[in-house]
């Protein structure tokens, strides 16, 4: 089965004025998910913007051709790390990246941004 | 080059209420985009739901794993296929998935939801 991949968006604001001190929400959500105990087979990838600046903190979660893609949103890198770990290890126990829905963490049920299908 | 595939969602309301008359104006977008002449490579795939509910009509665009994916929203079946016809053919030129800004159609500059990058 293909790795997943938790793609974060580091150069995310999260409402931070453009002059507030580095490091960015977005940035400090990397490191915080570093410094996590992520699932077996889940990986991080820093990206400079996934163009959902408005909706920050975002992620990406993704697992190769078979599995549907996932944007989250709107998620604190205080308070969401353990919920993304939760939820990325579920995403990583499927074939198709389908949880069911009891199964998600709070934050993937109501802050998803959208979806893309696996590739053809 | 792998092809690039149109996700079109058939079930967005575009804020339609629920009793609303069928077609949905996600039905009549993915109808819009079939009676469109698509550029050569571009396959159309219909998808109950994208999950960006509240930004309907939304698509999808992708192109094998070495392509950003793309997510649209608030398209409007009726006036925003032409629209969707060039930049997908802007997208089906690149290698990458990333066409120049000026060459982006206003409606993919100003109503994109969420990119992802390629597949690592």
């Amino acid at each position: 089965m293909a790795r997943v991949t938790i793609t974060v968006c580091t150069t995310c604001r999260r409402g931070e004025p453009a002059d507030a001190p580095d490091p960015r929400p977005g940035t400090r959500m990397l490191r915080a998910l570093e410094a996590a105990d992520l699932p077996e087979g889940v990986a991080l990838r820093p990206v400079a913007c996934l163009s959902a600046c408005s909706r920050g903190c975002t992620i990406a979660l993704s697992g190769g051709p078979d599995r549907w893609s996932y944007v989250y949103g709107d998620l604190d890198p205080e308070a969401h790390v353990a919920d993304i770990v939760a939820g990325s290890a579920a995403y990583a126990e499927t074939d198709d990246g389908l949880v069911p829905w009891r199964d998600r963490p709070v934050i993937f049920r109501k802050q998803s941004i959208a979806r893309i299908p696996p590739q053809e």
